[in-house]
C-alpha cells in the first residue's frame, strides 16, 4: 500500500510501504477513505518537535473495515468506522471514566499500526477504538465529512469547553481561530453558552467563528486584544477555552479569565518550558487550570448523534481537499495558512 | 502601642509605634489578644521574598473590639473577634461568591492598618472582615486557641481539600507536614475522606498528622516518597492537597496524582519561576490544577461551628507560645523547625 512519510522538516513524501495485517485477535484492518492533516502535525513539519525520519504520519482515520481479528465483536467487514487520535481498549479504569487518553492498554498511530495518512491502518483494540457509523449514514459524503472532525478537533474543542466548565447561559472566551478554536466555538454554542467571544488573528477564520456561533470576535493582538476581551466581558470571563497550545496563548487565557474562573486548555503547551507558566496569576486569582489531551473517544457518540441529527456540522473547517498524492501539498497549504484544515481522501 | 517590625532577614524587633485610630466610618480598632507566626512569614524572614525594612508584620488577628466607626453594624466595643489574613468587604461580586481574596474593596495587613503581631490593628471594612465569636465562648481560652487557626492555616488547609475535590469516602494525599498540611489532614477528615496519606519529612509532625486523622504517613524523600505514596494508592490518588508552596512539592503532587485527578494547591508557589511547572504531565494526564490563595473568610462560619461544637480542634499545631517580646524568638524557633507554629499573646 501507499502512505505518507515524514522525511525531514517541510518534507513529506508518499511511498510504497508493506501492507498491515491482523496480528492480534483484537485487531481490525481499516481501508482509509477519509483522513485529515492536523494543526499538531505542523509542529514536526516545522521542525518544532522531534519526529523520526521515515515514520508514517496522520492520526485522524475514517474508513471501511477490511478484516477483523477473531475476538472483535463491535464491528465487521464492510462497516464504515472512524477512530480518535489515540487507541483505547474501552474497558480499563480510565476508559470507563471517559479518560481514554490515559488508557491502560492504549497505543498510538504511526509505527507498525500505520499512519492514518495512508491507504490502510491496523487498529489494535478495535472494539474500544473504532466508532461505527450507522449503515443508513455510512455512504453519505456530507455526513462523513461532518463526522471526520470527531476523530480529533471537534472532540478537542468540546473538551476545551467542558474543561472550562461552560454551561447553558454562560459567557466564554475562545482563544484561537484554528480548527480547534472554531470547534470550541461550536462546542460552546452546543452547550448553550449565551455569549461566545472568539479571539484570533485572521479575519476570514473569525468570520467562520461567527457563522459557528461566536457572538463577538476580537482580531487584535497582545495587550490590545486582552483589553478588548476584558471590556466585552466586564473585566474577564469565568470560562476560557485555550485552543492554541502555546505559552503566549496560555498567558492571554489567564489574563482574560475572571478571578475564580477556569481555563480549559487542550493544546500541547509549546513554549511553556522556555517562557514558563504564570502560576502566580493562577494562584492569586484562584484560576483553575483544567483540561489536557482530549479524550475524544469519550465524546464520539454524543457528538455523532448531533451530527446525524443535523444540529452539528464542523465540516466548514475543511477548506481544501487532496488525495493521497496531494498530502505534501496539504501540509504546505496548512503551514502557509492558506487552508484552515485539509481533508485527505486516499 | 508596641508592635513587631521587620528589619532585615532574620531580624525582627519589637518597637513603640503610633496607635491606630478609626479613620473611616467602616473601620474598627481591635486590641490583639491572640495572633500567630505563619510559615509564610518565614519567606521574608529568610530573605527569600522581599519586604520593606521597618514594616509591621503578622496577619492572623484575634482580639477585642476597642472602637468602631459609625457605619459598623456587625460588631461592637467589647466583642471578641478574629479576622482572616486579608481584608474584605463582604458585599462585592467576589465576596458574594466566596472569593474574598479577590475582594474588589480588599486590603491587607501591615502598613497603616498595622501588623497583627502588635497590640492594636485598624480593621478596614470591619463588617466584612471581622468574625464575631459568640459571647458564651468569647473568654474560653481553649476555644480561642482552637479558633485562631481559622484566621489562616485551618482555612487554607480546608481550601486545599475543597480545591482537590475531597468528598466523603475519597482517598487523598496531603503533601506537607507543616501547619497547613496538618490542617489539610483535619479538613480532609472533616469532609469524610476514608483514606488520608500524609507526606512529610518530620516524624513528630507526621505523628500529629496521624492524631489528626491521617490513615497512613510517608516520611521518605524524593522518588522513594513518590513510589511509596503511589503504592499506597494503587498508582496515584484522584485528590492531592499541595500544602507546601514550593516547586519540588508541586512536582511531587503532580507525580502522585492519578490521571484525571486534581491537585488542590494553596501554598505560594516559590521556586516555580526558576524550575518551571510540569505542565506536560498535567496536560498528558488531564490533571486539574485548582486552588490558590485561600479565601479563608468564606470558610470561617462553618469551621467555627465545628470548633464550637467540639468536633474540630487545630490548636495542637501551636507547639510554642510567646508574648509580644517573644516574637523574635518565635520566628527563630519556627525558622529552625523547633516549633510547628507559634502562638503569640500580645
Amino acid at each position: 500500500m501507499r502512505a505518507a512519510i515524514y522525511q525531514e522538516p517541510r518534507e513529506i513524501t508518499v511511498e510504497e510501504v508493506p501492507d498491515v495485517t491482523v496480528e492480534s485477535p483484537t485487531d481490525a484492518i481499516v481501508r482509509v477513505t477519509h483522513t485529515a492533516i492536523c494543526g499538531s502535525d505542523l509542529w514536526f513539519y516545522r521542525g518544532e518537535s522531534d519526529r523520526e525520519a521515515g515514520s508514517r504520519v496522520g492520526h485522524e482515520p475514517m474508513g471501511l473495515v477490511e478484516a477483523v481479528g477473531e475476538d472483535v465483536t463491535s464491528v465487521d467487514v464492510g462497516d464504515r468506522v472512524f477512530a480518535p487520535f489515540v487507541i483505547s481498549c474501552g474497558y480499563c479504569e480510565f476508559c470507563r471514566k471517559g479518560l481514554h487518553t490515559s488508557c491502560a492498554n492504549g497505543d498510538s498511530w504511526g509505527g507498525e499500526n500505520g499512519g492514518c495518512q495512508g491507504e490502510q491502518i491496523r487498529v489494535p483494540q478495535a472494539d474500544g477504538t473504532l466508532v461505527r457509523v450507522p449503515d443508513r449514514h455510512a455512504d453519505d459524503e456530507d455526513t462523513l465529512e461532518a463526522l471526520l472532525p470527531l476523530t480529533d478537533v471537534m472532540g478537542t474543542g468540546h473538551h476545551a469547553a467542558v474543561s472550562a466548565g461552560v454551561e447553558a447561559g454562560d459567557t466564554c472566551v475562545v482563544i484561537g481561530d484554528g480548527a480547534v478554536g472554531l470547534c470550541g466555538v461550536l462546542a460552546a454554542r452546543r452547550l448553550g453558552a449565551e455569549r461566545i467571544v472568539a479571539m484570533g488573528h485572521h479575519e476570514d477564520r473569525l468570520a467562520l467563528a461567527e457563522a459557528f456561533g461566536a457572538t463577538e470576535t476580537v482580531a487584535a493582538r497582545g495587550d490590545e486584544a486582552v483589553e478588548r476581551a476584558k471590556e466585552l466581558t466586564y473585566g474577564g470571563t469565568n470560562h476560557v477555552l485555550e485552543c492554541v497550545g502555546a505559552a503566549s496563548a496560555m498567558d492571554t487565557a489567564i489574563e482574560v479569565c475572571r478571578p475564580g474562573g477556569t481555563v480549559g486548555y487542550v493544546g500541547v503547551p509549546h513554549g511553556v518550558d522556555d517562557e514558563g507558566l504564570d502560576v502566580f496569576s493562577l494562584f492569586s486569582d484562584n484560576i483553575t487550570l483544567q483540561g489536557g489531551v482530549a479524550p475524544v473517544r469519550a465524546y464520539a457518540e454524543e457528538l455523532m448523534a448531533d451530527v446525524l441529527g443535523g444540529t452539528l456540522d464542523p465540516s466548514p473547517i475543511f477548506t481544501k481537499t487532496v488525495d493521497l498524492d496531494g498530502v505534501p501539498e496539504g501540509y504546505r497549504a496548512m503551514d502557509e495558512r492558506e487552508a484552515i484544515k485539509v481533508l485527505v481522501k486516499p
